[in-house]
């Protein structure tokens, strides 16, 4: 285990009719006036959107609203954010909605505070000294956002989807009531649940020794693969939206893995895919994972060995190492075909991908090589591209 | 699973020389003048005192002494450290060593801002509005009390062991050197082990659902069983005692009881053999743990098959659910054994402790019934007190 440092400081509200303490919330964490920040018509449609003013407004705490953040969320918004905050002299960011909307309240809360782009933090120019307080009423599980540093924002010219981490971004509440998950479309809740696995097979695929964390890691891949194999049948088992919802944020808050050294290859692999053929994050990585595990465990058999037995349940008596991993991918894409989901970039995107514009736009964002587990050369990357084609 | 709220800000530092960062986070968490509480002398023989006061010396940190904190911290200590703090104008508590030390520091940061008797708290008469700053020097992983809002003092006037939880007292932040655990007396490191698996057994042991909660619960149950092992003749394993740090923190921070009922009659029942036969409390765990389970596998057998099976790795296969339970007691006994440790009251104590006077304090102390998983009358305490003769 290697020495580090993990501060999780978001006070997390969970259950049934959370939404409700919205008020309190951004009261205690020192709200006055809210931008409030959310995605599509159905935060709206819900009356989600309606409950949440209804209680700042009991408080009278006043709010401005920036609506319609899309997936693979986009800079002019961050821009349109800021300049909001700056005319109606607001002092919190709410976000209600799932890791687009969150990310995007990030980006605000960072950008405000600041005198020059905000864009300077996510291509490294620049080191943020203070944010705004982020506030999250989370619908989506998925991103994990509501309990991470992390946020990643599209800059329109030039598709660059870069991330951009900073403690001074980790929400100060997350509101999570697994009912409002109940109601969202399959291939959301089927994208989210692919996106949490990732975020920890980016922690698990690791050369650290790390006994404890790839245990408690193994446990709630394991359960979240079943529970997501319920809601599947039952989508409003609260028991199993509990569930998904709260491995959500464990997959990405840092706790699984503190002490060990992470990989993201696959990540920022897909993050060229959703920016180019700006497809679902989770559907992409759905296609990427796999391929990359196929690549890396050529040269470095030993965790996918592990995740094959421990994760994905093969049983190894009287199989070689090839078979046992060759069987756990193969476990791993079933389980996506399984939540209706495909594990071919051509089928999703509904032609063959560009793989040299992929390749071209991975290098420009992040060098000559990526990942840890395996370094991976551009020549690497674009075989894991044509695995998973 | 029950709605919760998981709130735990504590900056955890973790891993070899770490200490070495104590000036600044002191610093970086308001403290100007501190007051370092720590045990016997084995942390100023291991040189762990000098290295943490050179560091505050560098930063002009002034700092008053409390020293001398013994197992099962009692409340004369607290007074006098009450009393240095308002002397001296304490404004940051530092605890170096483990649980009985850092729980001091708690109820002295507790009584230090308050008008009248900090024992108030303990015994339920009043609410505490504020605390000194807490930050930990972690020594021995047991307690939990680097990363929890509680603590445990006993009052000797009327030997009244008695938790009392805060967020207020949340430590600001814990640093954690698997290096200083190295040294223990081996008594220490399974007295420890045993604790830290009784605070995950309070939150396993319920009636709620819980899958993913109980699922990484589990994982980590079995890996500090497996660690300790390894500790057991490897002592100063990096990896082991590290896991079995981690494990301790995660153990009581809260993590392994989100959304679930918790039960807490082991610990109650242990606290009345400590605070009178002041023997350690993981060593009357050990004895109490296993006939506490005995006892209520006859009520409500669920969770102890659970326990039988996924955490002490009983083989079900042709067994009825009372064998299995019986065996994965067993097991659990020698697990104990294994570490040297006894889980016999008489051995534990060298006579047959006075089971009246056990149970009239409890239930002074507890009143009719304790107990969640399965609800105990006093009657059934006195049982599970005969069973760890």
């Amino acid at each position: 285990m290697n020495n580090f440092q993990f501060y999780a400081p978001t006070d997390f509200v969970f259950g049934r009719d959370t939404q409700d303490r919205v008020a309190d919330l951004v009261t205690r964490y020192g709200g006055h006036k809210v931008l409030l920040v959310y995605g599509g018509e159905s935060a709206e449609k819900s009356g989600l959107i309606k409950r949440v003013t209804g209680k700042l407004a009991e408080k009278n705490i006043e709010w401005s609203v920036l609506k319609g953040i899309r997936p693979n969320p986009t800079d002019d918004r961050v821009y349109e954010g800021i300049a909001i905050v700056k005319r109606d002299d607001i002092d919190f960011i709410l976000a209600v909605g799932g890791g687009s909307v969150i990310d995007t309240a990030k980006a605000i809360a960072l950008g405000a505070l600041y005198g020059g782009d905000f864009w300077d933090f996510y291509c490294g120019k620049a080191k943020p000294e203070a944010a705004l307080p982020v506030g999250v009423v989370l619908t989506i599980p998925a991103a994990g956002s509501e309990g991470s540093p992390n946020s990643v924002i599209t800059k329109i010219d030039g598709l660059h989807k870069l991330s951009y981490r900073s403690l001074l971004t980790r929400p100060k509440f997350a509101i999570m009531n697994p009912e409002l998950t109940m109601t969202l479309p399959w291939f959301q809740t089927a994208c989210g649940v692919v996106d949490m696995l990732c975020h920890i097979f980016e922690r698990y695929f690791s050369n650290t020794p790390a006994q404890l964390v790839n245990a408690y890691s193994e446990a709630i891949m394991r359960d979240v693969m079943d529970q997501a194999l319920t809601l599947r049948v039952r989508p409003d088992d609260y028991e199993a939206r509990a569930d998904v919802m709260w491995a959500g944020t464990l997959a990405h808050n840092g706790l699984c893995g503190v002490g060990k050294e992470e990989d993201w290859a696959t990540h920022r692999m897909e993050h060229e895919v959703s920016a180019i053929y700006n497809v679902a994050h989770g559907a992409g990585l759905a296609c990427i994972a796999p391929a990359w595990m196929t690549f890396v465990a050529k040269r470095n058999p030993d965790m996918v060995w592990k995740f094959a037995i421990n994760v994905m349940s093969v049983n190894p008596a009287g199989k070689d190492t090839n078979r046992i991993i060759a069987e756990g991918i193969k476990a791993l894409k079933d389980f996506y075909h399984d939540l209706g989901l495909t594990t071919s970039l051509t089928e999703l995107i509904g032609k063959e991908p560009d793989i040299d514009a992929l390749v071209k736009s991975l290098e420009g964002n992040m060098g000559k090589t990526l990942g840890a587990y395996v370094p991976l050369s551009m020549e690497d990357c674009r075989e894991i591209y044509r695995l998973a084609l």
